[in-house]
């Protein structure tokens, strides 16, 4: 069937053809022009071609979603919350993976080929000059992250300290006394914001004992192998929790606990953080922090479309509050027993 | 800084406009002018508006993805793969959700807006109004999933009978004998498709017992209840093996066993299909067929693009091979040892 033509709707309307494409396409015209133009279209099955109108416009009616690695269940939880928002607003989401050793500055140069209205980046490193090329960019750009607090761009990031000091304070109210914080990198923005968090909640008991210990990577191998070397010199170093900085290596010490006969959360309780699907699944299940990947994704789509509605509003810095989901793996044992047990209190 | 232009290009590079624009999009020049302008646009810091350009050469380099939901894991690594291809060969993937209720058939439509070169559809059914449409479409299109034998569709589909015999012989084999297929609804496609592959992949056993049993949904919590239901009953209806129709379904089976006191895979072997991250993470380990998600989106990118670039080539129907993870949950009993306590063989 031949696509029909703007021509076509405009005689079937009676109309001239500006006046048809303006009743379409801007909805400038009287309301009874509109609704006869609007009806010929239906009639007609006419679409107006994205392309010519989004060059007339000047806009695309697309966004771009880029992240690190779209195969990630937290960016992919993201992505389902912008694509949510994006597709009910008559957007487009446009995907681009920026792999995880770039510098994110390639996708925002791409943006001057003038393919969408607006940005929601992911960066794995916010630099300064990935800031500066954001501050200049050709269309508008909101970051899932922590932008320095003196830049122009809208942001929305996460609060694993907060998250972190949930973890220590359940575990210590649940009689837990020394702990040993599983962290994969140091040198990563989660690995180091969760160390600073588990470090500075310990702080606040001074009745409690917190050690760290920096596995080689966020996954279950390396949590493994880092859980079997601290439970290997418990006699030296006791423990009766692990903190793991994410699920993955909270899962590799579930393993570890249960291959080296340490009953959890008997002899030890174990968290983890992201509160994936994963954490759901193990047996016994495991506590875990949730960030809020969803209702950051959904912000940040919130926010650029109000950036894009009103270009001059005032710069938008939210944070999203995390919450603590206990399951088997740090239920409370009694304090009394955990107090005979390891002579501390 | 304003955005340079294809005129100040062309007055650096010391060529006409038409020449400048020609050596830039089209490489239709001397090599020697095609040198010049892209110094010259490098200098500059031009880039081709990709709307202007889309429009001239009939089109937008942007290829979209759409499938029931985003936030699915298989799709994902689907998404993933295809993403892979798309951007390397200098493509944009344009993401839709088309969610579970939907017949696709507005995907199909919005086509005709001109915002693609392509479409790869993950549709949740086949109908024959569907294939009718994707026939007429105005860009090609490919289906992972079933099209029908005579349709002129380019299409990839998974091979989960095939997966399902494999687990069956692998259980016969480690001397498993009595075995429940658990599936989720059977009026889905992969209900349906795998309780048959279950089905014909017994009727090879005759020396073996098969019956099935369907739970309301794919999910753990609906594989727990299922899987009590049958433990439960195993007094009057002995089994050694429980085939589950996915990894949720056999996660609950696992986790009603551990409940129930059955010892996996000492009494009972357990198996589940898709083999996700979360089949990687239970204790035991569960054995699972791999579809080849990935696989399966890196192929239906390679049919689009090559149909793009040749609209009247030979329809490609493509079936990937499945293949078998065996893990802990169904690791062999010695034969003699089944024989005796169950009294089968």
């Amino acid at each position: 069937m031949p696509r029909p033509t703007i021509t076509q709707v405009a005689a079937l309307a009676g109309v001239s053809i500006a006046s048809a494409s303006r009743a379409l396409n801007d909805q400038i015209a009287s309301a009874e022009t509109i609704e006869k133009v609007r009806k010929a279209a239906a009639e007609l099955g006419y679409i107006p071609d994205s392309r010519a109108r989004s060059l007339k416009l000047g806009r695309t009616q697309q966004l771009a979603y880029a992240v690190a690695d779209i195969g990630n269940p937290v960016y992919v939880e993201m992505m389902s919350a912008v694509q949510h928002v994006v597709a009910a607003s008559g957007y487009r989401l446009v995907i681009s993976s920026t792999g995880t050793t770039s510098t994110s500055l390639e996708v925002v140069d791409e943006l001057r080929r003038g393919h969408v209205d607006g940005l929601i980046l992911s960066p794995l490193r916010v630099t300064d000059e990935l800031i500066q090329a954001l501050e200049l960019a050709p269309v508008p750009v909101v970051v899932l992250g922590r932008a320095p607090e003196e830049s122009t761009i809208d942001s929305v990031r996460a609060d694993s300290p907060r998250g972190m000091r949930m973890v220590v304070d359940h575990l210590v109210a649940t009689g837990r006394r020394r702990l040993v914080f599983l962290n994969g990198p140091r040198d990563t923005t989660p690995g180091r914001l969760r160390e600073e968090g588990f470090l500075a909640a310990m702080a606040a008991h001074p009745d409690a004992e917190g050690r760290t210990f920096a596995a080689p990577d966020f996954t279950i191998a390396s949590g493994y192998a880092a859980a079997q070397k601290v439970l290997d010199d418990a006699d030296d170093a006791p423990l009766d929790a692990i903190v793991a900085a994410n699920d993955l290596i909270g899962i590799g010490a579930l393993h570890a606990a249960d291959d080296l006969g340490w009953s959890v959360p008997g002899d030890l309780s174990i968290t983890g953080m992201d509160n994936t699907e994963l954490a759901e699944v193990t047996r016994p299940g495991l506590t875990s922090v949730d960030l809020g990947a969803a209702e950051r994704g959904r912000l940040a789509a919130e926010l650029l479309l109000a950036r894009i509605a009103e270009p001059t509003r005032a710069v938008h810095t939210v944070t999203v509050a995390p919450s603590l989901t206990i399951r088997a793996s740090s239920m409370a044992k009694p304090l009394a027993q955990a107090t005979a047990e390891r002579g501390v209190g």
